[in-house]
């Protein structure tokens, strides 16, 4: 070993550039690869009653652990697809993803579906991640609302800094009161829909678009084994919590789960949420289904075998 | 939706086999271009002193939760090198892997390098998954054997086994002699060191060669629209806990975990690593180190950005 360290955060950023552009490449060849198979996936799965909520009912802990009894409730009632797609493809960035949900008639809320999009960004600080937008979701009525007014409120906050009505620092009304009930109702029991009120860091087109060419100015001097000036000083200036509003604070690590883990094992979870359902005799067919299915080789029993998870 | 499900067990399992031919192509695929990149990678943070002890600080907490206290000073005082490598590629089978831990002299254990395999195997129940076998390692004195003389006693019941002294089922004195220790220790709080104990499912090399056989025929039959005669059944059979006698029965686990996460993300647990040790101002460098770095792009102070993980 050397008597003092010859390596500079430059030569490791440099190779997690090369690593970064591999998994890029490996993001988009897959995505293309598995495109007629999740069709495939979707015609066959839409033909099972009740596939997506049997799938959320296996969800990995760092998804689950959002779901609230209430909302496992809708989910079992009344979701009917889920879909996921990297939407920028094929010229965009494959890390921006698409989380579509589809919801049959219920008594909650009035939408049939609900997408949330991430949008991979560029920060001028030298921050890359995803961001999002508030999406809003028509409650039957207030009651039925299960975010208790959070979500109504993000979405307020968000357009009135969209439309210039309030700087990202100002004390708005809105933000009052849903500092109020975030107080009253806590953090820690909050509705998954919250989910869909993410807003994530606030960085502009523009700055994305900047952030980007400077930063493969910056990958290019890496890559001559020169120094890269730090923004990072820059980056706290402003002195004030981004995340203080956010009804969802963990909402872009749920769904990177929902992209990597449900949603590419979901006949995994499925199958696993069956045996259970056959070790307990409860059959999973709806209610309101008249015919149970004879054949033995139908969904009703065994799968035929299992894999471990690779 | 239709009144009866049309869809089979065997139209999903058909459907999942062709995603793993995907996951299996794209997986040698990323083996063949990330190769050079973690070369490069190993050249570089090897004039890194303490790199890998710093990322095993840092490391995801189905590796972390197993590192006991005592087992965190091993790693943080000897570990020199961590390598993973999937080594049936280019022929064999890509999910077959192995974690090579190198370590520098210490005061509890003579190896130099200690290396534990998985190999990805068919069972002729249906079941296909990573089984290993135990590797002992050679402690000083009884009394700096990190696992209690479990380590010791899950290889003695394998070789037993392997050399055809006692079957499976037999209650060797060994197995005795294990299961004592086991009930005395509890498994909560046991070494990580006894990761490298693990065994998993007794799968010859003639039921994983016939199981391999008989797996493509059912595909074949699946991907015909065929129905698959369901193993299962035979399964439980034998009636015996195949993981009584596992000192570390997670080891598969974990070891995906190393492989998919701390190996590919160690540069970023790194820099978390020392950005956390830069805010509690505690060098990283070894006290046996008189010179310290003085450049300013050396590795003492914060990296130049973040990023979030893709």
């Amino acid at each position: 070993m050397s008597e003092e360290s010859p390596i500079s955060y430059s030569q490791l950023r440099d190779l997690e550039d090369d690593f970064e552009d591999i998994d890029l490449q490996m993001l988009r060849q897959q995505d293309a690869l598995t495109k007629d198979l999740y069709a495939k996936r979707e015609a066959l799965v839409s033909q099972i009653d009740n596939f997506w909520p049997l799938v959320f009912t296996q969800a990995p802990s760092e998804i689950d652990e959002y779901i609230q009894p209430t909302d496992s409730t809708v989910l079992v009632n009344s979701l009917k697809s889920l879909s996921v797609e990297r939407f920028e493809l094929p010229e965009g960035d494959p890390r921006s993803i698409s989380i579509k949900f589809e919801f049959n008639e219920n008594e909650f809320f009035e939408d049939k579906t609900i997408e949330k999009k991430f949008w991979w960004r560029n920060a001028k600080d030298g921050w890359a991640g995803l961001v999002s937008e508030p999406v809003n979701i028509k409650w039957k009525s207030a009651d039925k609302d299960l975010t208790t007014g959070m979500l109504d409120l993000a979405n307020k906050i968000f357009a009135e800094e969209k439309e210039g009505k309030a700087a990202p620092a100002d004390e708005t009304e809105n933000k009052k009161k849903l500092i109020e009930i975030m107080e009253k109702e806590g953090l820690g029991g909050v509705s998954f829909f919250c989910f869909f009120g993410y807003t994530g860091r606030n960085i502009s087109e523009e700055e994305h678009k900047a952030a980007t060419i400077v930063e493969a100015q910056n990958r290019k001097l890496r890559k001559e084994g020169k120094e890269v000036k730090d923004d990072e000083e820059d980056e706290e200036e402003d002195g004030f919590d981004e995340f203080e509003y956010e009804i969802f604070p963990m909402a872009s690590d749920v769904a990177v789960a929902i992209v990597e883990d449900l949603w590419p094992s979901a006949i995994r979870y499925f199958t696993d949420a069956q045996e259970l359902e056959a070790m307990s005799d409860i059959d999973f067919e709806d209610d309101d289904e008249d015919e149970d299915m004879e054949d033995d080789d139908e969904l009703d029993g065994q799968p035929s075998s299992k894999k471990q998870k690779a």
